[in-house]
């Protein structure tokens, strides 16, 4: 037996260093059965290896994955919550929380890398061992159907985490649609984002299970300022005046909840996920000026009708009234700013010889009443995109605030 | 319009390239409208830009992403073929293999970019627009089906195309097997590969339709010498002694197809595609003792029973006759030896609050009938990993050899 242990008094470093250990457990051979600490201490590349590289911090006052700059991977899944025990429900929080600080730090789940007995599943899956954390981020939402009185918390509900109205075109599909709980794992990495959701799956398992999930495998925005707009599938760049991570100003205005309307979401959010199938087939039959009408915007540099760059204020009166950028903007809404993190997909092919491609859309918003309902109920209307888009699964939820240290953990003031 | 067009005598150059276009176009304004050929071979940045950077050659006597040194990101996709008529098939092997050399060089699709004409739809969907070539490789291989008569090809399948048997436990869907064509487009970004698949099946409309496509999120298999295997979804190291992209010997003894059977294949293989679903919710309840007897390996190193390394030749006795890597070994099967390629899916949830993870299995040999076939009934038959997977895909291909310079076309020696 070759497996390397670690003792709990020594906590497993990064997964990077992790590997390191393996190898100096191996030549230490079996003198090595009782923890190989100092040995490992001993070694020169420790110092390097416990480097977790480009981790993004966990604790803090808002959860990570929101203002954090855009990662370019994702993996998304929703939760049906089985178990109907406030008390188990609440463990698997704490049991989530402490492996969301590992795996965002780089390391593995749990203290015993492997189980520490053979007899035993392993705590971690493994198939991240010895990649980077490549900045991962899990940020945690809750759904309505959470609130619904298995656990004591309807009159925990805010009133800003409503039912959202049927939008005109909605096609939606109830299996790729709500969820009493939601994980956001963003990663560069998509091994990454997929171990750390299915690792929280399989601690999970019993008391939850997956509703749907969703693989992004391309980012279509960014919250970092003055970068380029990623392109989405129809080859254009859409959400340009994105918020920045840097904007605090703007973050505290549209993005984070104040505790007014429930006390818990202090600090926290409101993610609105939509999956929006694109048309892409149709779409690249479509003239190419037809195209830069329909969003406002030229293709090849992403600028505003008649304006040169990406970045310049665009001259909403010089669009078509039905144009995507015109109508999506903030003028046109009462002010209405989304934060907008969505990616793109691409799940296999639908049957009738067409890829099936589209727009993971995922928005923050302080207020989805003041966010995401009058923008969308505008687009739903009048967008001339419409044409080549079709939402096809919804989900809303509440996004607590950030876990602030190693004692607290995810909802703890929900469930307060 | 902001867009710039290029001149047919001014080939575009890299996708990088081209953003720079776009600024030097715009600066110049309606001065431009003529082209902007001299003004932008007059910028600074041009010499610079026509580096594509990572771009793997498209040209040779094999086609590129087999013996490539394997890229993280994979899009799969088999095509029927709609058309009936030989010389469209033909033209559309020509367009393909044009929009391939551009495409692995990091250029757009069509000499005109986005169409040349604002009337027209564009040449290239614009999302890889900006990015790196990636590595990206683009190989195409025809199915049994192919050779059905309609084309006149009845009497040139070769021998080695065989139908693959039905092997112990498949459970094979119609709808993720078999096809006329497949395009494999590997890349280190995945929107390089979708927008790859996706350009190919847009010049392809009316001729052929997707009949099913697969996204890999990470390579499982390495054909770099020496380095370590990447992990699947079970957490080990599996085919750790794949050949090399630089092992010229064993590529041709196990992997390049000579042109006795076939003279048109003459410097292709054989490829086998099988999407393996991994019930992987079972695996994980699974003691770390039993999943390392399963493998014949640890799972930390990756070493072979009583070995210290992955790469340390195995004692196939001191494994389980049942283990993987002792069933899988070319000792086991008379020498049997396949260039590996696979990666891990996770497809969203298979409705019963599992992930639908997996393996979509790629392998290249020169014969399958002396490569996966014996492996695979050995494997079928007394694998212990069997009880964690299920074969739901399966598909073979004949891979022709590479395109030599840009006269040459995919498919030229076999409808020659």
């Amino acid at each position: 037996m070759t497996t390397v242990r670690e003792t709990s008094e020594n906590p497993s470093p990064s997964r990077r260093a992790v590997i390191g250990w393996g190898g100096a457990g191996l030549a230490l051979g079996a003198a090595a059965a009782g923890g190989v600490t100092a040995a490992v201490t001993g070694r020169e590349d420790v110092a390097t290896v416990a480097d977790t590289g480009s981790a993004v911090p966990f604790h803090g006052p808002h959860q990570a994955g929101i203002a954090t700059a855009v990662q370019d991977r994702l993996h998304f899944a929703a939760f049906d919550v089985k178990t109907k025990d406030r008390a188990e429900l609440i463990q698997l929080l704490k049991d989530w929380t402490r492996a969301a600080e590992r795996m965002t730090a780089g390391r593995e789940v749990g203290e015993g890398a492997y189980g520490g007995l053979p007899e035993a599943p392993p705590d971690d899956t493994g198939e991240a061992l010895g990649l980077k954390p490549s900045r991962l981020t899990l940020t945690i939402g809750f759904g309505p159907s959470l609130f619904d009185g298995r656990f004591g918390l309807a009159d925990r509900r805010p009133a800003a985490l409503v039912d959202l109205p049927k939008f005109p075109h909605d096609n939606l599909d109830p299996a790729r649609s709500d969820g009493d709980l939601c994980i956001q794992a963003c990663a560069d990495d998509p091994q990454i984002a997929v171990h750390a959701i299915r690792n929280l799956a399989r601690i999970g398992f019993g008391k939850v299970a997956v509703r749907w999930s969703q693989l992004g495998f391309g980012k279509t925005s960014s919250t970092t300022p003055d970068a380029q707009t990623p392109r989405n599938l129809f080859g254009f760049k859409d959400g340009t005046r994105n918020i920045a991570g840097t904007e605090t100003d703007r973050l505290d205005k549209f993005v984070w909840a104040a505790g007014k309307d429930a006390a818990w979401m202090d600090g926290g959010s409101y993610l609105v996920a939509r999956r929006i199938r694109m048309h892409i087939e149709t779409w690249d039959r479509t003239p190419l000026a037809e195209q830069e009408d329909i969003f406002g915007r030229d293709k090849r540099e992403g600028a505003p009708v008649g304006k040169a760059r990406e970045h310049d204020e665009p001259f909403l009166k010089a669009m078509k009234p039905d144009s995507h950028v015109r109508l999506a903007h903030p003028d046109s809404n009462g002010g209405a700013t989304i934060l907008r993190r969505g990616y793109s997909f691409t799940d296999g092919t639908d049957g009738l010889g067409r890829l099936e491609s589209g727009l993971f859309f995922l928005a923050y918003q302080r207020d989805v009443r003041t966010g995401f309902i009058p923008v969308q109920t505008s687009l739903a209307r009048n967008d001339a995109l419409n044409e080549y888009t079709q939402h096809v699964g919804s989900a809303i939820f509440a996004i607590p605030p950030g876990v602030r240290n190693t004692d607290d953990w995810w909802g703890r003031e929900l469930f307060a």
